[in-house]
């Protein structure tokens, strides 16, 4: 079990547990200072002066239109609510958008853990607003973190999709792959999204062969984590070569190559769990 | 890594690539008989006499109304379409609805994985229907198994729901927990949905805190394995006790005891992931 962080969050925080809409009645009359993790897809909303999330009582106070909101718990006794950025409109000055990636290592970790949630909450949210069998606006649950079809009864939990990420070796050499999607020069293990029907282990082999044509064995669970880019939840593989040459899926895998752990291409950063998985290679 | 099976499929069977939705007109000039997998839920539709599915070119030679199909693949060069059951309709005297789990050993290995991913695809399609970001009607890609919104550009996947199953052990005893929904005096391992925010050995801990009021150590992963009933994707782990009393969750949990493994109580059936951690437990 490798350690949890950075998506980790300490007992101070307290989840919600209901209601999960956030009721600005209540909380007007409650008078307590608000945390706003107000999104916009991975970007949140922040300070211009410090990089803190907003905190005041009410949105008119922050001074920004939000489409919707979800109460996420309380930090140390704050109220935490997750709100989606009414993107047509303009932002107060001393306010500006930032990735959720680059707030990593600027604010407290319990808060950017919190902040990873509300970019996952949020994006469930804006993507279930009607039913997906029948067209209907969907009703939240009160007592739970879930919506409802008046009209179906359809029941909709927030939505993570599973993916495999993988560490492939032959003898002291991985093997690493450049997307056309990386930034200039950056190179990965291979990773993919689990497919109805496989176990983990399936996909693992199944990605592998697609991406590059080679076949493995020993397939070895090496840890998991949240990737809140919107909502994936990475499972981590080491695995050994076992036959074939190395054959590139074109426009999948621009490149992929074995390298020596002394002469390593640039890597992900490390909120990554592939940079753990590297990391781990090249220390064994 | 455990077995995969029961859900594996051997490469007798190739996956569709594209077209995805299955298209009838194709069909009928191939004029190649298809391997019908008519889902309402989580049943399939099977001939009375034998326990097979349909085998025939057209679904006017089926008998049988559906709502939508999906292309699935071929098995050994025949064409495999799952199809949802316009369950409003009769059905043929010489058919009948059964229950995927029924159909376990019923029906070849192959055919039974098949008919999951069925399950699977068609409970994906009959709930994406519309957009959950804006309700327009969603427009299937030809190219891979996935939705678009013509309006606001959303895509949609097949959904899978990750989820953790942990068998706890004391020594040589393991804990064992009864929900209100099991059938009668059935015992089982502890289960839960992941949530945002979470990896999977977080899941493991919060869940049994959760469900049983016990503090756990050492969590390993046992194995991965679909279950589609409808769309999960399971995640077993092991781990040891540690501290607490068992205080069984009001609602979620009937009944939960530390038991030994000379005098086990009724298990889950041997498709399951629960089984195979039990069997581990007992045969260690």
């Amino acid at each position: 079990m490798i350690s949890l962080q950075p998506f980790a969050i300490s007992d101070d925080f307290v989840p919600a547990i209901a209601p999960f809409a956030a009721d600005q009645a209540a909380l007007d009359q409650a008078l307590l200072p608000v945390q706003w993790f107000i999104c916009q897809r991975s970007n949140l909303v922040v300070t211009q002066a410090g990089l803190a999330f907003p905190l005041a009582t009410t949105l008119a106070e922050v001074g920004i239109a939000v489409l919707r909101t979800q109460f996420l718990g309380y930090l140390k006794g704050q109220p935490c609510i997750a709100a989606e950025w009414d993107a047509g409109l303009a932002l107060p000055e001393r306010l500006t958008l930032m990735g959720l990636r680059d707030l990593h290592g600027q604010v407290g970790e319990d808060l950017f853990a919190i902040a990873s949630r509300a970019v996952q909450i949020v994006d469930w949210d804006r993507t279930h607003q009607y039913c997906g069998h029948c067209g209907t606006p969907m009703t939240q649950l009160p007592t739970e973190r879930s919506k409802r079809c008046p009209t179906c009864d359809l029941r909709q939990y927030p939505r993570l999709s599973p993916a495999v990420i993988m560490l492939i070796f032959k003898g002291e050499q991985l093997l690493l792959a450049r997307s056309p999607r990386f930034r200039n020069g950056m190179y990965s293990v291979l990773a993919g999204f689990v497919e109805p029907g496989e176990s983990l282990e399936e996909t693992v082999a199944r990605e592998v062969r697609e991406e590059v044509g080679i076949e493995i064995k020993n397939i070895r669970y090496f840890g998991s984590q949240p990737w809140p880019f919107p909502n994936s939840l990475m499972v981590g593989f080491t695995a050994e070569y076992a036959s074939g040459t190395i054959t590139p899926a074109p426009e999948e895998i621009e490149d992929a190559a074995w390298f020596e752990k002394s002469s390593l291409p640039p890597v992900p950063g490390e909120l990554s769990i592939a940079r753990k998985l590297i990391d781990w290679f090249v220390s064994r």
